[in-house]
């Protein structure tokens, strides 16, 4: 760990001496967009959808870099290679960067770029998932931040709300779950839920408040070309705890069954198996 | 400006070499508690009144950071004394700092602090106004965060709400003017409102999604005591426009006419007149 590089502003510099700014608008107001990737055998899978999402994610902040996307691509392979790395975690994170001490965002950008990359194994075929076991989820009274205030696409670094969300847990649980205002259920803190009522792969649909994840959309397709009926809808907490199976999606977990929500039991089972069979299939298609 | 040093985790540094680590979770999540200071004099105005909405604030975002106030206090006050500074806008932000690479917070907590300084002349009796003058101001689309997803009452590193109901301006106004997801007028991104309806100083309850700002009580209190009527109440825009007088406030702005709510003329006048001389009359007593 001591000796890893990260990315910074088109440098790679040790990670114990990578710093930004005080005044870098990252630190002042969290005024960044940023992405989580994974790293296979060298190779970020998806990279397309995550510079899509990205730029989705910039242009809702009004924040115009200025950098390709193969820029951004080259800083991450660079990244990558000068840590050795095959199998990796990369956060890749874009902030206004410093500007005159106003609130209000000028157009004129000099960003702060940083890639963050660290060791993860595959899970996979090979090897063991990078989850220590099926997740244990409670739902939470932080309800998840309504688009009309922030559009629930933008991947920020406001990450408040998930950690108010995860603070409710008090270490009693894995994941967090949050329900929009309505009382819909929305996503976990950090992963977007599944659950499979008999024989439906069903989710939380992007139309409400819903950051819409790349590995959901991948598991959505899965589902779709495995003939699984699929069901994006909206659901409360009781549809969920009801349910035959239920996981949760994001990068790094890929797919992690639900032990249980609320304290009743749920779990895995033969739809979780599948699609997530069918997910190592396309990890090993895509980067190998 | 180039000389200015800033207080960062215990010691002074200059501006320019003021940093935070990459992983300060104040730059990956804006997980961090701010307050905005004025000093007169060289003295800070309502002190207890910051330091007990950041220990809201700490509370509300679970961080426990271990420093007493007289040692914030001390910080800011080595910052002013360092700097030469007399009259002056100081930030206070407290971060969650750097902790192993999980969302969920640590109870184990080693803050970054950060104390910003820079001159800022006084208005009041003797001097001009930081502002250029009455503030243009136009409601936007982006609904204020509701208290049920972040806590409104805390001031934190979250900031991209008011960010983006500020690029919502396009240069065209000074302040954004933000309503809750009812439609009730909330707050400016960086102010609160008041106007004036046949001798009544109205706004905004706290009771709603609204920041509850020191220089927003302290005007309240000005009024009562001046036995001018106050309603703190649930408006729309409606109200405000049809207002006699309108005005916004915030630390380095005190009080600040508004000149024109979605290009209608607004303005001060005698009551804003009169709680801005009662505002500088209480700052020459706290801090002279």
């Amino acid at each position: 760990m001591s000796d890893r590089l990260y990315h910074v502003d088109g440098e790679l510099v040790p990670a114990e001496e990578a710093t930004v700014s005080v005044d870098d608008r990252g630190f002042r107001y969290g005024d960044a967009a940023f992405e989580t990737l994974r790293a296979y055998g060298g190779t970020v899978l998806d990279w397309a959808a995550h510079r899509e999402r990205l730029e989705g994610t910039c242009d809702a902040l009004s924040l115009e870099h200025g950098l390709s996307g193969s820029e951004l691509r080259d800083r991450i392979d660079e990244t990558l290679a000068a840590n050795d790395l095959a199998d990796a975690y990369v956060r890749l994170s874009i902030s206004r960067g410093v500007q005159p001490g106003k609130l209000t965002p000028q157009p004129e950008v000099d960003p702060t770029v940083v890639v963050y990359a660290k060791p993860l194994p595959r899970g996979g075929f090979e090897g063991e998932p990078v989850w220590d076991g099926p997740a244990t989820v409670r739902s939470v009274e932080t309800r998840r931040i309504p688009d009309a205030a922030l559009p629930s696409s933008a991947k920020t670094h406001n990450y408040l709300n998930g950690i108010i969300a995860r603070a409710e847990l008090e270490g009693e649980a894995d994941e967090a779950l949050l329900s929009d205002l309505e009382g819909n259920v929305a996503e976990g803190a950090t992963s977007n839920l599944f659950f499979v009522r008999d024989g439906t792969v069903c989710t939380p649909t992007t139309d409400g408040d819903v950051l819409p994840g790349i590995t959901r959309k991948t598991v959505l397709e899965l589902a779709r070309a495995g003939d699984l009926p699929v069901e994006e809808g909206s659901y409360g907490l009781a549809d969920v705890l009801e349910a035959d199976e239920a996981f949760l999606t994001n990068r790094t977990w890929e797919l992690r069954p639900v032990a249980s929500l609320d304290r009743v039991e749920l779990g895995g089972g033969p739809v979780t198996d599948r699609l997530s069979r069918l997910y190592d299939e396309r990890v090993e298609n895509a980067c190998y």
